[in-house]
């Protein structure tokens, strides 16, 4: 395909490394990791190494992962598993979380918990006062804040929150799905109890994630059934996937500091160039994801311009592609403060390491393009 | 590898024309299905494609498929999702059912369900007599009875079942999971309102699968999120996966009755040979799958003849592969009345289209072989 691919945060391409790794399970070998013939064996091997990768990826031990079928389902193991074995309390989630979080922790309400949210300032980044004081108002079991936002790539303030809600006995989960491969990432360091990660952003296939989770933590099972991940993630061991996800780990930490360096310098170039075009970039303060730019062309709807990109040959999102309601302004964008008419223009480009300062030079050239046939447009409807 | 693979309703080898499908969207192409772009457009083209592929399979149409990450997934979503939408009654699971069912169905306990258990007969089908009876005692919600059983092949009878629960105004769910590709299988034939199937069972990839619902069925998200699958299962889509498990319908589901005689012939074959042994096959007096057999050596372990098999190389199953304590007596063998002895000493062959008579041959004479010496260290030890 020619056009440039520029919407990473929403899903990559498979590594053809990963795919090589993933092939003999998709060709001659199969097996149950569950059986105890020599297939079954093979594929048991084959997991726990991947475990181990991963788990080293990350800065734990291989009985702290717990794979599951992607992001969605290891957040909602996280917020449905964990409040399962406590006392309904309060739960908070962040103003700015994907709605795999935020829906999860709604659907608590029907077990008793009090759901609350915390807010974020006008950078997009967690607002310590406000989080401070709602965890001296209320008992809270669990709350839940991502790493960095996948719309704004605002990084957040885990480790601080992890303190504080440590004085308050709330546990921590975070959402580390667009941090994987892009920063740095030690599950220690951060002092969360649970730590939610997917494959298919950082090269790895579709359909495969895991929840990583202090040992101490107590947690419910989401899916019930023959035992596996010693009983809490029951299903028969997608193999292929998670030694894909494995290798897709390995080759995303490995090389994170030089990929880091070089995306946030085609994004810098990026963003010189949206100045100049008098664009606003939304979290441009804040501690930012590397690759991932959002911003807005005052009086031009989001949707409008990424079609209008796409057939110019560049593939970007309005807002966060991730849900499938994205016709209304982003959540993350009003929850900063961000003017409804001007959120509804927000466009998001997510680089990867593929990408090239001539694709930026020429995403620029383009975009100019097409916001002057744009407004024109509007100025002869007008 | 050399090992003859005689453990088919465990797992199967990817299909390579499924891979082939598949290969696309694991190379060149990507993209999430959500996205507005010309990727996420190909994405979401070969996501509706497949859902037709796989709904035209079971006779449905496809606003009717939900896909999931798997079996056990899809039967989690149909017992919790299903209940979470009606009043708290009794919820009906029979004693045979895989323990993705009835661990699913346990776990309603918390959520104010009655979990009773449906009998099987000798023959380890359904005791319509007792479905009945306990229909008549208690009101009920919802009834969850496989479509075969996957250890003994026992088919059970769905549509009798399906006809009196209407009477009773009861719901019902079957796991068809081990019924797809080995018999005809028609949705609205059964008269059920929600039935699992999943991919890894016939030539499809692992983690993947779906539930087929009737339109008039109410029922809640397990995983919520971005709102894919119509809000019903969110999480990326699984494109690969999706076009693999189409495929692979469409392949079992086309040569089913071609397949189905040759695997029972190559059954009829094994189990002439184990009555020359002396060994008793599990429910040969039910209607059963065309490519199982479960057996049991009087005085022997199941799991040391699984052992010896699979160093004479071949790989055979003791009790249900799907679990991972498989070191009781099946729990399926128990139902049907069988003594925990002889249980202990159940082995089960599923074959499949690849397998040949020469294969079973072969097993035979291994089998004969492996249970002289193993009796014969079992005299000496004696
Ligand atoms: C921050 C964040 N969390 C979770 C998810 C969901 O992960 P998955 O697609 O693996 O279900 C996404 C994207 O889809 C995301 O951007
Ligand atoms: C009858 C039955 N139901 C459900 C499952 C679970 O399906 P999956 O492995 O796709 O989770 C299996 C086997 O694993 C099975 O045999």
């Amino acid at each position: 395909m020619n056009t440039v691919y520029f919407d990473h945060n929403s899903t990559t391409a498979l590594n053809p490394a990963v795919l090589d790794a993933m092939l003999p399970w998709l060709q001659g070998q199969h097996g149950n990791a569950t059986s105890r013939h020599v297939f079954g064996r093979l594929g048991r091997e084959a997991v726990e190494t991947a475990r181990k990768q991963v788990a080293t990826s990350v800065g734990v031990q291989a009985s702290q992962i717990v794979f599951t079928s992607g992001g969605t389902e290891a957040n909602n193991f996280a917020l449905k598993g964990i409040t399962a074995n406590l006392a309904a309390s309060q739960v908070l989630v962040s103003a700015i979380e994907h709605p795999c979080v935020s829906r999860a922790a709604a659907a608590l309400a029907w077990h008793d918990w009090q759901i609350s949210t915390l807010e974020v300032n006008a950078q997009g980044v967690l607002d310590m006062a406000d989080a401070t004081a709602q965890l001296q108002a209320q008992k809270t079991g669990l709350i839940s804040v991502m790493l960095a936002n996948n719309e704004t790539g605002a990084i957040q303030p885990i480790a601080e929150l992890a303190a504080l809600a440590k004085a308050h006995k709330a546990l921590v989960h975070t959402d580390a799905v667009q941090a994987l491969g892009k920063i740095s990432l030690d599950f220690t360091a951060l002092g969360v109890h649970a730590m939610t990660i997917s494959s298919h952003k950082i090269g790895g296939p579709i359909g495969i994630g895991a929840l990583v989770l202090d040992k101490r933590v107590d947690i419910a099972p989401l899916l019930h059934g023959g035992g596996q991940e010693r009983g809490l993630r029951s299903g028969t061991e997608n193999v292929a996937g998670i030694v894909g996800f494995a290798k897709a780990c390995q080759l995303a930490v490995e090389t994170v500091a030089t990929r880091s360096e070089y995306l946030s310098g085609l994004r810098d170039q990026l963003e010189t160039g949206l100045r100049a075009l008098g664009v606003s970039v939304f979290a441009q303060q804040a501690q930012r994801l590397p690759n991932t730019s959002f911003f807005a062309v005052a009086n031009i709807d989001g949707e409008t311009l990424v079609i209008a990109l796409d057939k110019a040959g560049y593939a970007v999102a309005s807002g966060s592609a991730c849900s499938s309601d994205s016709t209304e302004p982003s959540h993350v964008l009003l929850a900063m403060g961000v003017e409804a008419d001007l959120a509804r223009g927000a466009v998001r480009v997510s680089l990867g390491e593929h990408n090239t300062a001539a694709q930026i030079a020429g995403f620029l050239a383009a975009l100019k393009q097409e916001v002057q046939r744009l407004k024109g447009l509007h100025a002869v409807a007008a």
